[in-house]
């Protein structure tokens, strides 16, 4: 009953503390966001953000699609609609899935508010306070920060230059169990993956359900870059070699466009079954308009034509960032060679610190994500996350040669003043074989 | 490890059960999802939904100003946006409250995705498993959902025929103290309650705050309807009168349009912070192409306009809802009044269970919602809750007239076969003093 005690007492905490559950002790500032302030500086080339480039969308003839969708529509389109999302949403749906080799049935899929949500209900719907979810080191941060707010223990899993190793895959369930600890899921980005760029093969792909039906594990495959590949054909998704073990989260944000908001679940029907109820204690029903304007889309446009627009402009733009890498980055430093999606993933020289080098790089109008946002446990500090998404080329170029300067000047100083012995807290990727890329 | 080995015995079960978190254990079909199938068959009067009535809206003016929007701002309200909801869209969200005397800042506001994400997010910020939440007894079966699903205690306050009795609250707040329970919130929605259609007077509300204060309880003030007053100006908000005690829940869904998904949370400065972080954890960011929308439909509409002509729709609709129970309810029958919103609360002669009779009502293609499911505890058997949003008035006047015609039938068949001793499992709002309407 004691609410606002603290307050009376002493006006700098936070009068509601007493009150908060539990889970909220968990949340913390994510580092995206603190870089969405700095990346929107004009002046800034943000190598950080992962927004995609909409600017070749047809603006003006979709303006007019919708305004027919509204005036025909309207009473339908602007109505409460379906907590499992619109029928003919999910039909379309399995047609974009299709294109990644997955057979599935429109039933099975939930539509979700962005791909973020399609993650929130997953983990709400699994995840007890102290459950282990496996994911690859290092791994998406926005989805370390959605495990975090359910109280999930992070568990990273090694990758390497086509993603997570089955054998240590295999090392932290049976620790893992040792522990009496309980796993959940592993969760897995196997194409172009957030934040490293790698791109699990075939055969890893194989290999990794092998592992999932052996030790009855759940894998959750985010996919949002799957269809931005930009060298060869779209593998095969995991839900295409397992309909059991595999929750599959797709999204619109890459191939249309973010501010709609829709993603989707496809999963096992009985686990379906719970992510729809939890949808509609959620929010109702995901956002009705955005469905029938993203079905409009996809019926009136030529919405695979509309993706090879978007391959051949990230294509340009990460060509630009690999080649002003080569050109501008010091010796000792190293990175990945991505065949598709927005990042590339680097390791600095020895002694660097990404963190401790960001203000002095926004001060040289660079910005780029600290690797270890994308880490439960610490590590990441020698690498950062460079995005080709949304800069032009020509930025693109002039932002690494910025970078350049920093690192040229921060070894330099290493140099001179020495900073201690360096503590291999990276994880270079690049180090390893060579990529697998054309 | 066994995720799957219980399919492996009995198919018959779900495989993933053991994998599920504790909180999915309250997770039921809600009443309101089963009634939409029902209340979709175009031969039903369903007085069920709570779906408004939008064929009102000025759709094609609408569709222009959209296609404007996209033609012209379409790489803004495409692109991914804040997680707190655009800067624009908080200062018109002021603006709306301003109506029913709430002043506040745009920095405290946190859209969300529909009123219903932002019961769920309070919920998540607040509530650790068996917290007592305190609500109207009955209260919105939505609300009592989603507290379910983060394994909330609800308590049912009683209420008369102008709100909660702040002498029950008192007394509620002093047993769950006594029982070493957590009160984390009373849940309230002071006009045109979902489902009675009660609406607190200004003395009450006054009442109502007095005891949150003295207590150092927190309200969240539920108001989807308040600005649909049918009779007089709207009451100052709870959120009016206590800045610090009251978290407010706003929505477009009825003054505007629900498709768009776009309701929003007032709260204190240090509550805001964990709604925002929570909504990045949840969704990144709430719909923004639906906030660019309705920003443009509130600057370049006379909304207000648009309210009043919402008003006067369902106040004939409200009209012959009555005027229809007084012509076809039998002896017996009580209801409330409503001077607002979407609902009337019908308590049934004695010896009737709304439950019980629905399918012979549906069968008499009439719909209704049970009073069960606005109780978490079981009470409710005599009532039901009628809505007059979305029928016409010659429905509605005809769907009474079938109610009354299956009321009548039951009441014989109860007189003839006599269904044993009533217990008084009902709330019978209506045999109270006269409604405060005038």
């Amino acid at each position: 009953m004691s609410l606002l005690e603290p307050s009376r007492r002493d006006s700098r905490l936070d009068p509601y503390l007493d009150a908060y559950a539990e889970r909220t002790h968990g949340l913390t500032v994510s580092a995206v966001r603190a870089l969405f302030a700095v990346a929107n500086r004009p002046e800034v080339v943000s190598l950080a953000g992962g927004m995609p480039n909409i600017t070749d969308l047809p603006r003006e003839a979709l303006g007019r699609a919708v305004d027919r969708l509204i005036s025909e529509r309207g009473t339908q389109a602007m109505q409460y609609g379906s907590g499992q999302g619109e029928p003919f949403m999910r039909e379309q749906i399995i047609e974009v899935m299709a294109e990644e080799h997955i057979h599935a049935h429109a039933d099975d899929v939930v539509v979700t508010c962005g791909s973020q949500q399609a993650l929130d209900l997953v983990t709400r719907v699994f995840i007890d306070p102290g459950d282990v979810i496996l994911a690859e080191g290092p791994s998406y941060v926005g989805a370390l920060g959605t495990f975090r707010a359910y109280q999930a223990q992070i568990v990273h899993v090694a990758m390497d230059e086509i993603g997570i190793q089955p054998d240590a895959l295999r090392a932290a369930l049976v620790t893992c169990k040792a522990a009496g600890k309980r796993v959940k899921f592993l969760y897995t980005i196997p194409n172009f993956q957030n934040p490293t760029g790698v791109t699990q093969t075939l055969e890893r792909r194989r290999e990794l359900v092998a592992v999932a039906k052996e030790h009855d594990l759940m894998i959750v495959e985010d996919n949002p870059y799957g269809l931005l590949n930009l060298e060869s054909e779209p593998l095969p998704a995991l839900r295409s070699m397992d309909a059991d073990h595999v929750i599959y989260l797709g999204s619109f944000s890459k191939i249309f466009a973010p501010g709609f908001r829709v993603g989707w679940v496809l999963a096992p029907h009985a686990v379906r079954e719970k992510l729809v109820l939890t949808q509609e204690a959620a929010t109702l029903c995901p956002p009705v308009f955005s469905q029938f304007a993203i079905a409009t889309y996809l019926a009136e446009f030529d919405w695979r034509a509309q993706i090879k627009v978007y391959r051949d402009m990230y294509r340009e733009r990460r060509d630009a960032l690999l080649a002003g890498l080569v050109e501008n980055m010091p010796p000792g430093t190293t990175w990945t060679h991505p065949t598709g999606g927005f990042f590339v993933w680097v390791t600095l020289p020895e002694g660097l610190d990404s963190q401790a080098m960001l203000p002095r790089a926004v001060n040289a109008r660079v910005a780029y994500t600290t690797g270890t946002a994308f880490y439960a446990d610490g590590l990441g500090s020698r690498n950062m996350r460079l995005s080709f998404c949304f800069p032009t080329p020509e930025r693109i170029l002039e932002g690494t040669r910025r970078l350049g300067e920093v690192l040229t000047a921060e070894l330099e100083m290493h140099q001179t003043f020495g900073l201690g012995t360096d503590v291999p807290r990276h994880f270079d990727l690049a180090a390893g074989p060579a990529p697998d890329i054309s």
